[in-house]
């Protein structure tokens, strides 16, 4: 018996007989005893629908508006599971962020939470009822509906269960935990049973694409415990926590890695104060994400920046740059549009020296060529050909025993 | 310039384009610096593909989430429409039932409006926007979503127009107003500028679908104007309101119809109280809705006792009358399952006699032989053989001169 938040997203509840699994699922643990609240994301595929047809009406969508919109598909989507659970005998009850009052600022689309009213849900709970909450939503003071941003759904989920102080919050998903490297890669790599909040955040936004990043830091700053499980597969998934949960730790967790990356290197830069923004001012105001940037140190005045974005805007960046040769004095520019991004992510690397050029031997030895380099404290990142990406996380998740259980 | 409830029906609403054009209307009033209320359904469709969702996970799925579930059809158009006012420049404001909060009682799925808060609706249109209100939908004072049954949108633009006090409710729908007869029948059936409330009720229930009978009461209870018009072609529409409206009035406003009804005749009934209540009571038990019904008055201690009930209803009907005949004592059942009502309306009937003579004499002229008479204060309705209905309609409609326009 243990009272849990669980979150289930689009995949988990994309139709009906999904619906029907889950709420069979959390009838189960019902019974068993436990508390449960529920978070449910849109079924999947509604979401975009609501998109397009607002973008058909409008390039730029009124914000207020367009949460007035997008709000209606997890509403949907409580009452469906709502009504599977009762026709199962478990008495349940729906919530949208709204009448919970899961209160958050004004910034419409991209809403964060501020507080969250736990009445109506204690009530609930205490009579015996599992509560199903609308995820990704919320209300303003002024009663507008909000919406937190794409994934907000997991956002929810550890909100309350920081708020409510619950023992575990469980994320569903199709995968049934974190793994040492891509499966689809790595034959034989390993479910993590633990990982820490700092490896799954370099983890998530590497390319392990298991969690949202946004909740992985909030579940880290109210020190919810995570767990990652797949809701097709049942398994303990994965734990994700403070480091004093492990005895001893691996010095590293797991390999990563980014596809569709683009490098563009300005070569023969004035080495002065501010040409880095001059730069990357006009990429970021096209709203074009940079990934790594790295500046070596001048020699004769002169120096070399580089810096990666994803391939679909390099196009766009360099759109942007090309014009500034005259203005700004840089010699040439040089791109390689497929790239992509191998890194080697652990907490136990902080005090470990060697992880890096043991990296760099390994990859060499295979004849993959690195072409930047950018780490921190618990991860060391490396710019590579594409055409090597599954050589290279093969090659480290082998050269760091990643297949071994760690130590308990 | 005037203030006006608009409301606009699924159909009206019923894809993108609809949508658009429904907002280039709104804009021209707003432009003609009207103060508008705009109410809105669900896009045609969405609310029955709601409940397919919902009937699939449960024969008898709970009231409450049923509701929570509905309610995001009108929350879709309220949030397009609002997008697509915007992108033409004028100033909008979506609510839900919840966020205006028109409280209703708590009778899920049927519920009735109790208030509505007046406060953000009048702060928008004194600040210049128009409001876009969902129709259908409401919250009970524990803030649980509600909805009012099938067609409440109207009743929705009703009670508005009444709280708000405005000019005029203006029902949009795919007719362009009310007519004497139904034009697939009658050529040259007329539109009518006006009828009264009583009127309307009457050709509602006959079959003249246009507006939701409660609305009409609803709006005849509190002198609410209500114009009907079409969405699709521009024009006056019919004004529905008190008789005094008109200077003087025909004596009859139309002719109404409804097809596919069955006739059920009980010969030799002892005349005893109670017996239409042992014959009606299990009827109604099984929700099948009896439309007239007939007794005489008995001679030699037997009577005869007819009702109709519609045609679909027809075989549960006998199954439920025929095991009775022992009990209750009744010599034979006679039925006509092709049969059809034909009514003539006005509220002048009721100072002028001679109009059921001349209906059945027009009738049996044309050969029309007239099973069974009903008549209220403002209409006449007789059941025929259902071959001769639109002969009978047609009839009508020329021998009481309804072509021709009202005196003013």
């Amino acid at each position: 018996m243990g009272f849990y938040v669980k979150k289930f997203g689009g995949t988990s509840v994309g139709d009906l007989e999904k619906i029907k699994n889950v709420a069979a699922q959390v009838y189960a643990a019902h019974k068993a005893g436990d508390r449960l609240v529920v978070v449910v994301s849109a079924m999947s595929g509604e979401t975009d629908n609501l998109v397009a047809m607002a973008q058909q009406l409008s390039k730029n969508p009124d914000p207020r508006e367009y949460d007035v919109l997008l709000a209606t598909g997890e509403q949907v989507t409580i009452a469906l599971l709502s009504i599977a659970l009762m026709e199962l005998g478990c008495p349940a009850r729906s919530y949208t962020g709204a009448q919970v009052r899961i209160v958050t600022d004004n910034v419409h689309n991209k809403a964060r939470i501020v507080k969250i009213d736990q009445e109506k849900i204690k009530q609930d709970l205490d009579a015996g009822k599992v509560v199903v909450i609308a995820g990704f939503q919320g209300i303003d003071e002024h009663g507008n509906i909000t919406t937190l941003g794409r994934g907000g759904s997991d956002t929810t989920a550890v909100a309350l269960a920081a708020a409510l102080n619950v023992d575990e919050c469980q994320i569903f998903t199709d995968v049934d935990g974190v793994y040492t490297a891509d499966p689809k890669i790595v034959a034989n790599a390993r479910r993590m049973d633990y990982v820490t909040f700092e490896e799954m955040l370099e983890l998530a936004s590497l390319g392990a694409k298991v969690l949202q990043i946004r909740s992985v830091e909030f579940a880290g700053r109210y020190n919810v415990p995570l767990r990652v499980l797949s809701t097709f597969n049942p398994g303990p998934g994965t734990l994700i926590s403070y480091e004093d949960v492990k005895m001893e730790h691996q010095k590293i967790s797991g390999v990563a890695y980014n596809r569709d990356e683009a490098r563009i290197l300005i070569r023969g830069v004035p080495d002065q104060p501010g040409f880095a923004g001059k730069i990357l001012g006009p990429i970021s105001a096209a709203n074009i994400e940079v990934d790594m940037i790295v500046q070596n140190i001048a020699t004769d005045g002169l120096t070399d920046f580089t810096f990666t974005v994803h391939r679909r805007d390099f196009n766009n960046a360099m759109n942007i740059i090309a014009p500034l040769a005259d203005s700004l004095n840089f010699r040439e520019v040089l791109t390689d549009e497929k790239v992509a991004k191998l890194s080697l992510v652990g907490v136990g690397m902080r005090s470990h020296a060697g992880i890096a050029s043991k990296m760099f031997q390994v990859l060499g030895a295979e004849g993959v060529n690195i072409q930047l380099i950018t780490t921190s404290e618990i991860k060391v990142s490396v710019i590579i050909d594409e055409k090597y990406i599954e050589l290279g996380v093969r090659t480290l998740h082998e050269a760091f025993g990643l297949d071994k259980e760690s130590l308990k």
